[in-house]
Order: C-alpha cells, then structure tokens, then sequence
C-alpha cells in the first residue's frame, strides 16, 4: 500500500464525547509519521491500534490547543516506555520551549532524544526527506502561524522489461541497477540499447497533502497540483461564510475549488464545527464543485495503492 | 447530600482506551470542586455530566502528567465557552508559568481571570476557605512536590429544639440566629436559659481527603482523622512492595493501614498500576486491614448524606 492514512480526530476546538481533535496517521511508502495532536491522540492511536514505535517524526500545523494539547502526553508515554530511538517534531516557534519546560516540571526524564524542527518561514521547504519519502510545509492562513505538509513518496526506478533484456545476452543482473536508474545499455560493438527498450515507466509517486486550519488560500494550488489525497479543512457551510474571515477557516465550498485547482485525485474534509450534528452537508456542498468528496469520520482509514486505487 | 465525589479517572501512568488518568469532581455542602486533571478530562466530564460552569476552584496535587496533562486544555476550552468568572488553581510552583506560556503561544486570550495560588510549603495549610467550606493541603511524599488535599464542611448551626423555645413567650424568630450560633438566652427577669435546652447538636460537618500520589506516609494520619471518605492511592499489591520505594506509590494495605489508623468512614482505592487487569484484589488486600474500602471506577458517584450514611 502505497498511502494508508488513519483519521484519529477531525473535529474542531474542544474535544467531546463523540468529536476527537485533530490528528492523523499516516503511512507512507512504509515510513509512519503522526500528524497533529490533539488532546486524547495517544488514546486515539491505541483505539485504532497504531503502534507506537513505528512513529519516528511527528508535524505540527499549529499551536492552538485542538491540534496541539496531546503532544506533551504522549512524548511522556514514550518515555515511560522506554523509548530510546530518537523522535523528530517538527512545528512553529515555540514547540521546543514549552515541550521541554512541561517535561523539567514534571520531571519526566525522557531516555529518547526529542529533536525539534522548529519552523517560521512563509514559504514552502523541505523540512524531511529519505530515500523513500520528501515531506514539504504548505504555508496556509490562519490566526496563527500556520503550516500543511505534503508528503511525496520519492520517484521509483523505472521497472525492467525483462522479455526484451533477455534478448541481449551481454546485460547481466548486475547491470539491472542502472538499467532501473534509466541508463541506456552500451553492447560490447558499441551499440547503444536505449533504455525506453530495456524498461516501462514505473508507478508515479504518490503524495497526500494535509491543510489545516486555514482560510481560503488559492495560492497553495501551484504547491499541491496533482496530488493523490487533499485533506482540507472545511469548518463551515457556505451559509456561513462570513464567519471565515474572522476565524481564519474555509467552508466545504472554498476547500472543493482548492482540490479542482490542484487537480487532486480525492478530497477528504474535516475540522467540522461543533455547531453540525449531520456532516453529510459538507459533503453535498463539496460535491456541487468537485466530484470526488469524501468526509473524515473518526477511525476511518483511506488508502491509496500503487495502481492509484483510491479505497474509502 | 453533603459529599458527591464523582470518579472521572482512576488509573495511573499513561491514557489508554479504558484508562483514565487521575481526575476527581467533588460537591462538598454546595461547592464545586475539581481535583487533579489527566489528559481527557475535560472529555470525561462531559461525558458524565459535570456541568463545566459550576466549577471556580480546581487542585492540582502534582505536575506529572496523569494528573496534570488535561488542565491546559480545560482551561482553553472554558476561553471558548466564553467563560467570565475567576477561576482558581490550586497546584505547586511552575503551574502559572507553564499555563501562561501555553496560552501565550496558542494566542487563547480566555477572558476570564485564571488566579493561580501556587504551593511549596511542605506542612499542612488552609489553601481556601468561605462561609460552607474549608481546604487543606496533605504534604505527601513522591518523585515530585505533592499535595493531597482534605475538603471540610464549616460546622453547621445548632437545630432549633422548637418544642422547648416556645415554652418561652419572649424568645421570637429574630432570636433564633443567636440561639442557633449557640448562645443562652437571658429572659426579660435575668434568668438564663441555657443554649443545650434550646437545641441540638447539629449535623458533624463531613469531610473528604485526597491523597495521591504518595508513598506510605504515616505522619498524614493526625492531619486525615476521622474524615469520612479517604482517596488513597494503591498503584500495587503487596507483592510488588519493593517498587514502591522506588516510584514513590503505596501499596493496598498501606493505605488500609492509613485508613485504619486515621479512622475514616471509608475508603476508596485508585491509582492502580496498568498491569492489574483486576482490580478486585485491591480491595481484598485492603480489607485484611480495615472492612470499609471501596475500588474507584471511572464513572462512579459515592456519596455521603447528612445523616452519615455512604453510598457506593
């Protein structure tokens, strides 16, 4: 599985019984990361049986509180499990200096190194990246300094044509890795075997783009163009639109023309207001801009394989 | 009823799905009190129903985060409720800088006051006080600065003996404060009627200690005497005594020994480590030293009425 990508709380502001703040699982090309942390995640991710010690790098979009609020209680569950690989957060100014001021008031003397990624600029950065993996900021508009992130897989090597190798008794296996790297085959005669003959186009990198909370901000479509999955948040109805601008957040329309914009492969809303018992409607009003709409719902699990299947 | 304690968490360490870490709601003689606050309280107390705007006073007795990883989002949350009224917060010393730092960065300008009473002192002392209620600190003993604390109703007025007063034409209704408070009446010819003629002893004030987390801490005993519920922590058995030296918990009969020699009307056990799926044998340990315990579970409501009886 290409993307697999976990809905712990898509709710807004103040958790409730049924309604868990924001905070996502994601696996991506086998690397795990948590994003956001709301108060009650590390609860979240035993419900839905995430593990633990898969997760290595932990992205912050904010600091208001429904984002925010569970990362200090689940750092000091690490610890109290002992965890001793280091763990990489990533998040706006000030992440570092009230994580650490909690755990020396607590005395929480974590065996793991927390390395902080703190962030400030308002433009796009690579802020990760592996062999596997490139994790980019989406800087978005909100009451606070506030940054998406798109996760891209890393481009694969291109897939051997084993049928037509075959015919070329000079490329042995050893060969295959700069094949697989795009390189054309030079034969002993000096012929050169270009290497459209040796190989097919491998699957396209996935990616999936996370944003919230922001208001309305088309000039992230050019950072987002084409991605497979689009979260975007859509705290209100159009009919109440006029909230936006003082609550830095979208509706479910202004989210929709994001994804039709960006061309995305599937939009996913979330950060419902409480003020909506029925979540149907964000759908609907999605739906009247861009087809394919699919709303976050607390333990549902989205993927995306290497064949571009999306599965709800 | 003049105590409710109602259980919203009991267990210690880390949340987990059916875990709740420590928090309590007390109603003592009309008050309202919140006492410790673990990640998900804030979730707990909707869920069983503690109306939010009652409470003015919380306690916090330690700053590990099974007691104190919750408040932060409690006290944003009453920011958005629009909460107005002073709340009070009771906890040792760093609770106001770490609060402030949060609410600073999150940009959550609340606009009520949050008053912060910081404690460091290491003997007893009353931390609050009005006209219905009295609370005291219970220094304790573990890994950090902890307070229990013990709730006291103010003793009540002595009850009229109505049938004796109206033996006396001259004593009227505007008398009858004087007399409740406890004073003789002297009658128009100089004689004293005495007070124990016009009434009866009121109902004993009721009381209700809270002691977690700590180890086996005797010297608490004169400070608890005859409270009429008594919380103590039991994170193990018996059989597991030895860690109790390190990580600063009590074990069941340590704190039936507590209850024992304090002579309280009952006690409830909490605090239990996660490797106990059952808890039953809490309670049967404990009761091989005193006969009136109960097992704190999340949800639960104990009571005790004015006429000294407790409900489980």
């Amino acid at each position: 599985m290409s993307i697999k990508l976990k809905i712990l709380g898509c709710h807004s502001a103040t958790p409730r019984v049924n309604a868990h703040p924001t905070s996502q699982y994601l696996e991506i090309n086998n690397r795990h990361f948590l994003i956001d942390c709301g108060e009650g995640t590390q609860r979240q991710m035993r419900k839905y049986k995430v593990g633990f010690s898969k997760i290595n790098h932990i992205f912050i979009s904010h600091l208001h509180g429904d984002h925010f609020f569970g990362l200090i209680g689940l750092l000091s569950t690490y610890g109290i499990l002992n965890r001793e690989k280091d763990l990489h957060v990533y998040g706006p100014v000030g992440i570092k200096e009230i994580t650490e001021l909690q755990l020396k008031l607590s005395m929480s003397h974590v065996r793991y190194r927390i390395v902080f990624h703190e962030l400030s600029s308002k433009k796009s950065e690579l802020i990760f990246e592996d062999d596997k993996v490139a994790v980019y900021t989406i800087p978005l508009r909100h009451r606070v300094y506030t940054n998406g992130f798109l996760f891209k897989e890393k481009p694969k090597p291109r897939n051997l044509h084993l049928d037509n190798i075959k015919q070329y008794d000079e490329i042995e296996t050893c060969d295959y890795y700069n094949i697989k790297a795009g390189k054309d085959f030079i034969l002993s005669t000096g012929e050169i075997v270009p290497n459209e003959e040796l190989t097919t186009d491998p699957v396209r990198p996935k990616s999936y783009a996370f944003c919230s909370d922001t208001m309305f901000k088309p000039d992230i479509v050019p950072i987002i163009e084409g991605v497979d999955i689009l979260y975007h948040e859509a705290t209100f109805l159009k009919e109440l639109e006029h909230l936006c601008e003082k609550t830095k957040h979208s509706t479910a329309e202004q989210a929709a023309i994001i994804a039709k914009d960006a061309n995305v492969g599937l939009l996913i809303l979330g950060h419902y207001s409480s003020r909506y018992s029925d979540i149907e409607c964000f759908k609907e009003e999605a739906q009247t801009v861009f087809e394919n709409v699919a709303l976050a719902r607390v333990g549902e699990t989205f993927t995306c394989n290497a064949s571009l299947q999306l599965q709800v």
